[in-house]
């Protein structure tokens, strides 16, 4: 049965890919390429899907830094915030990406929701839809969670699979773009 | 070009998915569900999919730590350690499963392959592919890198990608077995 | 010259120690074992010093855990999030201390204003004092750094080596509630 | 209570440090000035201390890493690794030096046993007394402990708090060799 979910998780993933605006990815694309240094941030499984992504711009030869890692510098003029939020209002990321935008900090996101808060405050939004049933919320007061229950694919994580295909495909170009191969990567890759 | 390159890869994970054992998998959940706490290693994105399987775990309300994070215990008999690991000889993760095997912990494998270093020391062990084009050596003397090129998923990448929807899917049916639905998983998820 | 600065700085420490205020950390230690589970938060050297503490009360068979590692839970009634933010106003640090608030956790910062917005949201307070001549304060538009120089221990160093120590004596204190030794730390001390 | 130990382990502390050898800190100092990237390692509580360093050495403008983060790269010739170990043979740290002798990286280490295996195979070592009665050693078969009790500082509290200062009283004298001030710390300092 395992194996039988895996496949149709998959299949969920390739549908969303699907689904991908041409134009918000060029403009993504833009951005990763026109930036002095690139830092990511993201919460939970949506932060772990950002630093795969960072550990490959490492790989290709990136300036690129995870917000909350120990040697993560200021950011200045020119730099690139990507910020990753299925909800778009994950209240960590959204205080990161409110100081970046203050920093005048360019700032690109992902996230299932383009109304949302953090997308609101974007210079640039890809949008990768997750859940099919609409958002689980909770009340902070009650406690309460309303939303129509996602059996194969509970909480973010269709949209984490979807985003770490779609960064990963992103990766794909950028090695084309630079001419950079494997060997390169390789190179870079951490060997201690 | 990116979103076509990422249906591509998404074709990709679903074709590794396909040549999962179904024997391996069914030892594996066994193993998952036997067990008094659980234990997760693996190195750089290796790492991050176990992490983001052992975040779901906790939702799940069982026992997990990840080695190497702060609050993590040490290992009594009965516990399992997850060890994830494309080429299945990463020096730390090998270092973590020896000393495990040494304190007679049981410990299950996910790996490309399965007479590697790791795997041979395992209980268990998932073989989920990896590269279609033999693996990337380094010389550690001379620096050299031999092994054919692969252009859409380099190094590890196929591997985590697929490695990540499967233990999701592993997911999907602990939350059967155990009756527990997202509103559930919810409940437990960091809420600060 | 290194082992002078050493000697002096630890002369600092040992001076800041002596400004503690016995009814404060009365209270603080009151919130540690009046708690069911323990959380703490903290961003960069506060933060790592916060993990050290984790660690230690894991060590003592606290139920513990840092705020954004992996398997961080929901916090629930009952439970305490110590806050450990020199300026008391760092702003990821802020944004948990607020959440928490809402969900009615109880807050015990460490801080070297006691005036402070994370302050002034806690449930208590202890002042560790570090810097000895005004902080350096940083203008978001402008850039511009005021505040007098401190020469041997930048920014929060003192604050943060004076906490370290603070927390490692609560942990002795613990130990002999507890009637823990060494041994018994030990006994769950990572060893993997 | 607390109060009065937090000033005995401040005084500890303080002796600690009297016993710093001049010529190993000299050569350490050494190594750390004549080096292209510097990458830090370490296991538990001896890691964080070593990123406090990472992250003031990045405030002062160094090329610093910390082994086994996202964005960490691989070692180069003319690179120094820098080990924190109390025991010195701690099995991740121990794995970790082991490899970069093999890349012929320079391995700087810190620890209280100058004859331990991580000693034996670094370049330089800075010894740090911690443990004032004989270091407590757990059988991986029995799991028996034996070593005299520390009552103060347990396991290796007394050497982390030590060198947490010492490489404090680093950065102060790098501060002023490179003529950087506090302002200078702060530019670089993570500002998201």
């Amino acid at each position: 049965m395992v194996i039988k979910t895996a496949k149709e998780i998959s299949k969920m993933v390739k549908d969303t890919i699907d689904e991908l605006n041409e134009k918000e990815v060029q403009e993504f694309m833009d951005k990763v390429i026109h930036s002095r240094t690139i830092f990511i941030v993201g919460a939970g499984r949506s932060g772990l899907v950002g630093k795969a992504f960072a550990m490959r711009l490492m790989h290709l030869g990136f300036r690129v830094y995870v917000v909350g890692e120990t040697i993560t510098p200021s950011v200045k003029p020119g730099d690139l915030l990507i910020a990753i939020s299925g909800s778009g209002k994950t209240a960590s990321t959204l205080t990161v990406v409110k100081t970046a935008k203050k920093l005048k900090t360019t700032v690109a996101t992902i996230t299932s929701y383009d109304n949302s808060p953090i997308a609101k405050l974007s210079d640039c939004v890809v949008k990768i839809k997750g859940r099919k049933r609409g958002e689980l919320k909770r009340d902070y007061i009650s406690g309460q969670l309303t939303g129509a229950h996602e059996p194969l694919t509970p909480l973010g994580s269709l949209f984490e699979l979807s985003t770490m295909v779609f960064l990963d495909s992103v990766i794909t170009k950028l090695m084309k773009l630079y001419e950079e191969d494997e060997r390169d990567l390789k190179k870079r890759h951490s060997n201690l």
